[in-house]
């Protein structure tokens, strides 16, 4: 993998879950995106503090390898039954603890922010986010759709600072 | 404070909560007690994820202050609303995260299972709590609640060891 140019921005994107972890590295360079990695985290069948400990590490050795800019992550869904929120806050909470001391900026959305960044849409469904995915990071096959999920909050965060970035010049220029 | 004795087994409790996380650290040889440190981790009013930067900053620094030999964690009462669970899943995390590359061993019990394990029932309130282990642990003042709760944590998992080590040996015996 070339390195990043340093104009360009590279975002860590996480869709987290305490079953299945989504990841997706993108760089940003003005309205130009490059797909760098995806995947998926697998946390297994054990306790929820064994799972807790794969995201951890997981993610901690996603910013480590990749040196991102920025850790974006999908904001969890709570209108959920408490037990399910317990486990996803954990799961959410395990990735974002994985990025405290490395010095990188932590963005948060929510998953209505991101599917209408990446569809135009807030009520799209996981497929639209696949297929778009694809096409906009110019990809042979389909992600997966937990790794099309993270790869979609690291464009929202993108779509979200270029146009604080855009608001913040007309601001000087005015 | 006085290095652990080397047969003695250090255990840092936790109470974790996204506003106010509990601490204890006590040191068990046998049957006594010797409290080590105890006290509140304030978490402050900004968004959850600067919370769990705290939570987890203080859990590590604890670790590397004390040297627990575990780290006892207070299992989430899960029938909450979904959006306190959410936090409270997200707080515990951190303090679990905290643990992981340090090499101590991690141990979960029930509020329930706690609060049977110091006071003889698994319905006792806040102020028994505190009282058991102000007189368990000889302290001058009554804990602060949440210390307390973490306090009683390190004590139900002295127990809960001493329980398997007796146990174990029983059936080595028999």
């Amino acid at each position: 993998m070339p390195a990043v140019s340093s104009s360009a921005t590279r975002i860590l994107g996480i869709d987290p879950g305490s079953r299945l972890t989504g990841f997706g590295v993108v760089d940003f360079e003005g309205d130009r995106a490059r797909f760098v990695d995806a995947g998926v985290i697998k946390t297994g069948n054990g306790e929820l503090s064994e799972r807790l400990e794969v995201i951890f590490d997981a993610t901690r050795e996603l910013i480590n390898r990749h040196q991102p800019d920025t850790l974006a992550v999908e904001q969890v869904f709570v209108s959920r039954n408490a037990g399910s929120a317990l486990k996803l806050g954990a799961a959410r909470s395990a990735a974002i603890c994985a990025s405290f001391g490395s010095g990188i900026a932590l963005a948060e959305y929510s998953p209505r922010e991101i599917k209408r960044a990446v569809t135009g849409t807030g009520a799209a469904d996981k497929a639209q986010v696949q297929q778009m995915m694809r096409m906009l990071l110019s990809l042979d096959t389909l992600p997966q759709a937990d790794a099309a999920d993270a790869l979609a909050v690291a464009v929202c965060h993108a779509n979200a600072s270029r146009l604080s970035g855009a608001l913040a010049a007309a601001a000087r220029r005015a």
